[in-house]
């Protein structure tokens, strides 16, 4: 289903998992093993070389190891005939040392360990530019006055520099828990047939040792095989963050409707027109984060369930991750791409926000007036006084404001001059700015 | 992802979900539109021609379309500009009416039901070779007596036959729901841009009722671009289809073990092979089965939440769809070529079974005996009995036979030739072989 | 955690799914068992009076069961036990024959399908009842001209009387599954031990079929311990039903939206009203059907992955269905329940439709034009022409009309008058108004 | 369903996540709110000592409360109206300052966040003791050689020890998770209406601050009302958790088979009898470890869906937090328990082990064979041949050992002792060792 790549899968990340760098990452595997085993004297010292050389996913004839795969139940066991029978082709005695002592599942799951930790690098940047973005807009907008919204309705003001605020604490977050995954899960696979190392013998953990060095990857202490928590955890690292993405793509679409229009994707070209209605601008960004994160956490469900491997290696679980995995890597990978250009290049509607703060004649505002009450008269009294002026501003259509200062019960407390300030948006902001600089101050200091 | 294609989505139903087939599907909606508005006089009768012969997915550019989706959001937009620059180069008044009154959604959506309709009948045809496999071997094996076993452990015995009749009765029902479901489905898509077609005024019913017609599609009361049960009806069936695939597919494997061995899949020279252990015969079939019985249910979980579409357009829940709904299909499709391969060619070891049936030494035919004994002791008595007496044969490791036979509290009420045949497991299948001959009785009525 | 029962599963199915109940319907089926079984001549005559008024749930001590699950591994062991106790109390020789030659599984899955039954009675009322409710707004509000809204932003007029056709449409569908699957799930489970029946001996077929008649269930070919579609096939019409509802809801709360206003849920004093708010009237029964919608999709991951059950009796596949099934039914049921109060009760606010149909100063209306022009220009061209007027409408904030009127591209084929009439939202419904009675007419014949 | 719950979520954590302690971590907000407050001089000093002795759960009516959540749509707003009522019996005064300035969810999330602090103390406590069950198993089986499976087939042999230091690593990995996630995910919630702290004025971080401390959690940088990955992150520890005890329970009960016997849960009077079978002891420890597993990858689906909540408060994605992960929590914590007591009593059945290494007749051992031939002939022509020999073993029913000490092809390279020793399965178990003491090694550094 290659059409919608673009569309769905369409940042520097699906490279990283094409089937080129998947068989790619199982070669560089049994090069670096190769490398490692005849530094340890396990193979002889001419053998590495003529393996190393040959392990170039351009050797592979893809078609046929496509096809092998469905006999074989994976893809290493008809790669590593074909890598052999190529080493042999210039060097019969190397090549009957390729793969050495290995299982099928070192290089598959080293392969995707390397892929992953390409996947993360990338991410990684990926992240960072979001973040930058975000905290710039966070600090344009900190006094950027809106209607805030709960349960999709009006509430009290709030400002976009808030919301961009909300959205970059949790980003940071996400590159803490980043950071804190990477040494966990960049680790080498090296088990053999049942994850004893048994036909490496007494060379088994040095071999170990050195290809994990070579490959730049962490040494586990035993073989995972059938413990796949790593796996599990960038996948729920990765689909955390697709959530954090989606909420924000979610509230600009919402923002972005043709009665509230507060905010727009950045103006292109030709790009979210409508076949038939030629004046709309369809959230063609954020529909595609929202997209993917209609997928990740179906596709976590897969993965969670894939926990479950039975002994030394699978029947599903282990097969099932292939895919999924990578899928989710290159649907959250599109996302931080999608939302990174919303987030450079975003219309602010300043004005449409200031004129959405009006429409509901200063029912917005009626907590303020209501706590100002509360003061003289009880939380609950002026609660009850003013659901029902609200009540009446609404039957009548007719500005609170107004009844306010015409309600002998408010005006025995408040002025009128009390009443206008109470009701002014730009003065009930309260801690907003104060939020944004503690986060923006956090943001600096981890730069 | 091609690379595990051919392992994980090996059928016949991955063809009709390719890229050139979901092009096609759309082009196919833009021929019969242009055929049937000329035939209702809303286009002129000269441009359907011209239309039609240009509505081939080989003459698209299928990378400057996947291309050209990130802009647009979809491909039915640069589809048909690209379609409509080709009927111009030949006829530039029929490329006015390429797509007339039409939207994305109507071709993007009446293109997938014409897949679907395929990849049904395509399915029914696979599942109606299963069943037929499957009822062959229920009838062979109608009196293959072998261990019962729940909780994963043995309990009394059952026959081969009945655990395919028991397949046999849910792939039945799985073809009753499918023969339910395809009228309710397969119907046509057209409501033009906001679901009224406005823009064909008064020919709006009649073009889509001829439309319809020409496409075999039935005709819905409504435009359904945001009402999507149909295409989850679709999904739900595969997916329940495959988890009848996987719970057989589970069981056959739990049979293969090395310690129990009672069938084996189907000998194939270089399959299922080990690259560590020559002498290992992998469940690779049973394991593609799991494979994709691990991924649907979290892909169900997606068409689910997809449900919640947007007003008369939504803003992901749609979008997913399109890779979720053609994946689903095929993975249970290559299940079901895999299980009807499995079913058709499938080793069975009786010897191995009758010698399972012995292990336990005559415990598993305990209950034959409690229940013997309960007519004249009362059940708790005899449970209670029978209790003492199987943890006395499991701790002394002998015959539960010798020991009946030498307890008074047994043989006041059982002769030693009554408990012989008791303990017999082949006169224990109670009314498995009825329930087989009532299955296939069902069966061969719907032949 | 009963405290969020009302809120979340306040519909009467709640009560069908209580501990008394579950605890009733396997009750319910051990009395009829005795009596099939007496009948048969399996069990004394004498025997089945004194069970049958015995297994009532009130005799149950629940919180004893309960704990006695913790070693039996599920509630029937144990309840058999408290039911042949007493059972003893009064007529020792009658105790003998309780659940005589049954398994627990055979009491634990009749008795949820005596619960099911009576759950989809109930919902089958609830839905005719939301079906009769959302028919007479589809007819009342034929006419009801809104603004349609493709990916969020407002597209080509449609009515509020097409909007809750579409519903009503896929409520149809969703009571045509129902019928269709009623026969196939409601069926008794009678087994014994490994589902051979082997303790009843010749009497098993016999019993089976009188106990099935007795329970007013279907009878199956086969025992189904192990095979879950027909349970599967209830949780996956409930959770569609579920997504139809919760589209609506979303919907609804979309169009409820402050800036929006179009409907409203219906006033009750005290109801979704906001601690610190006043004003604001909260979409809380929209907010129950979304959150439903928000955990059946989970749910049924759940669902699907317990259809791999091993052999004869699953270890964790059944067991997981005991407590996810039920909350299943139980949220859609109150998603229903909510639904149909929203339906008989919502205020539409017509005139704020009107307005809002004006916000886009015609830009709404941009498609009429077009296809107008398109009849003399051709699609393409058309569609150039009026993408840059309506940019220059949005960039200079002027009515789309006046550009229309005086740019001689357009007034070459088009009068004013022409104009005018293009851009009126009420002439440009399309079909709406026939989309609507086809779907009426269908619900008319089904009552 | 209170029922099961015994059976289901059996552990310590069910009672932290009881309706009164639901009750009582939002009234302990309350309670501290309101001291925070009188110690910045928001409300009276004599305000707070009233609220804080009349914050207990036992003063309020529950059902009312679960009632009156129907109108509310949420538990706060009627438990703050109960408790304002209360609170204004014995000073009216005070009850003017209850909940003052706070908005319902701020009392929600922080209750639930004082839940998860509870629950983690526990869970903590619970898997440092399954961690110390787990590490004296495997240092006391670091020597019991058992099968390796694979593809669940007998493999090369390895170690119970070394399978129980694989789940022991995997828990050291859960443990430091758990150590990093704690202070990013317990931290406060005080946001007020629109996440503001509008009407706390120029108290508002003090407050906020001094709150913090009072209840011992973390200020957050802005309040999270809507941004829940914190949530989520709990969830993914306690699911993944589940899923490393998962798939020991899996294993466990595979081993546990009839045929293969290997291992044995701890035998208890009365637990995990069949009702009809009465040798049985069905593996109910593993069953509810199990079950647990099969319900918290779709509650985890929920979860990740519920990331995208809505602008400042949610419709539906927070609504479903309340029970969804609670429940999560409860399962793996009663999964966890079961874990412990399996690891604390197991039973090893080291003869049954040994006994099944044989029964291949030696083919388990041909790897050792292969890779020995490898040496003088290559690895391909050793895997051909060996292939082959297996390949007539098993045919023949004859042991490996008599085929290739009468092989030319492996006399040539081999002696009879050779053979033998290559054969045996004590010698092949590699690395295991050496993996079981890195692991342990790094249990007891962490202690």
């Amino acid at each position: 289903m290659t059409l919608l790549t673009p569309l769905m899968r369409g940042s520097a990340l699906t490279a990283i998992f094409s089937d080129d760098r998947r068989v790619q990452g199982m070669l560089d595997f049994e090069a670096a093993l190769a490398q490692a085993q005849a530094e340890c004297g396990v193979i002889p010292q001419s053998a590495a070389a003529p393996i190393a050389r040959t392990c170039r996913a351009a050797f592979i004839d893809m078609a046929a190891l496509g096809e092998a795969a469905c006999a074989a139940g994976n893809l290493a066991i008809p790669l590593i005939k074909q890598l052999t029978a190529r080493v042999k082709e210039t060097d019969a005695e190397a090549a009957r040392y390729v793969h050495w002592g290995a299982t099928s599942q070192d290089a598959i799951d080293t392969g995707l360990v390397l892929q992953l930790r390409d996947a993360l690098d990338v991410t990684q940047q990926l992240l960072s530019g979001l973040i930058e973005a975000v905290a710039g807009q966070a600090a344009r907008h900190k006094g950027t006055v809106m209607p805030g919204r709960t349960w999709m309705q009006q509430a009290l003001p709030v400002t976009w520099g808030l919301k961009l605020a909300g959205t970059l604490d949790a980003l940071l977050r996400w590159q803490e828990r980043l950071r804190q995954l990477r040494p966990r899960v960049l680790v080498l696979q090296l088990g053999g047939a049942s994850g004893t190392l048994a036909s490496l013998k007494e060379a088994a953990l040095p071999v170990a040792g050195r290809l994990a060095q070579n490959l730049a990857l962490g040494l586990p202490d035993t073989p995972w095989h059938s413990q796949r928590d790593r796996l599990l955890e960038v996948g729920t690292w990765y689909a955390g963050l697709g959530g954090t993405l989606a909420k924000f793509a979610n509230d600009f679409a919402l923002l972005m409707q043709t009665e509230v229009g507060e905010v727009g994707e950045p103006p292109t070209p030709g790009r979210g027109g409508s076949s038939a209605m030629p004046h709309k601008r369809n959230p063609i960004g954020c529909a595609v984060v929202l997209t993917a994160m209609q997928r990740t956490p179906g596709l976590m469900a897969t993965l969670y369930a894939c926990q479950v491997q039975q002994h030394e290696r699978a029947l599903g679980g282990w097969q099932a991750e292939w895919e999924v995995l990578p899928e989710i890597a290159m649907l959250v990978g599109n996302a931080l791409a999608q939302t990174t250009q919303l987030a450079l290049n975003m219309q602010v509607f300043t004005d449409k926000m200031r004129a959405n703060l009006a429409i509901t004649h200063g029912l917005l505002m009626a907590e303020s007036v209501t706590l100002a009450l509360a003061e003289f008269t009880g939380k609950q009294e002026a609660h009850h006084l003013m659901e029902a002026l609200c009540r009446q501003a609404i039957e009548r259509g007719c500005p609170l404001g107004s009844l306010l200062m015409h309600d002998a019960r408010v005006t025995a407390h408040l002025s009128e001059a009390q009443i206008v300030r109470l009701l002014d948006p730009a003065e009930a902001t309260g801690s907003a700015a104060q939020f944004v600089e503690r986060v923006l101050s956090h943001y600096k200091e981890q730069q």
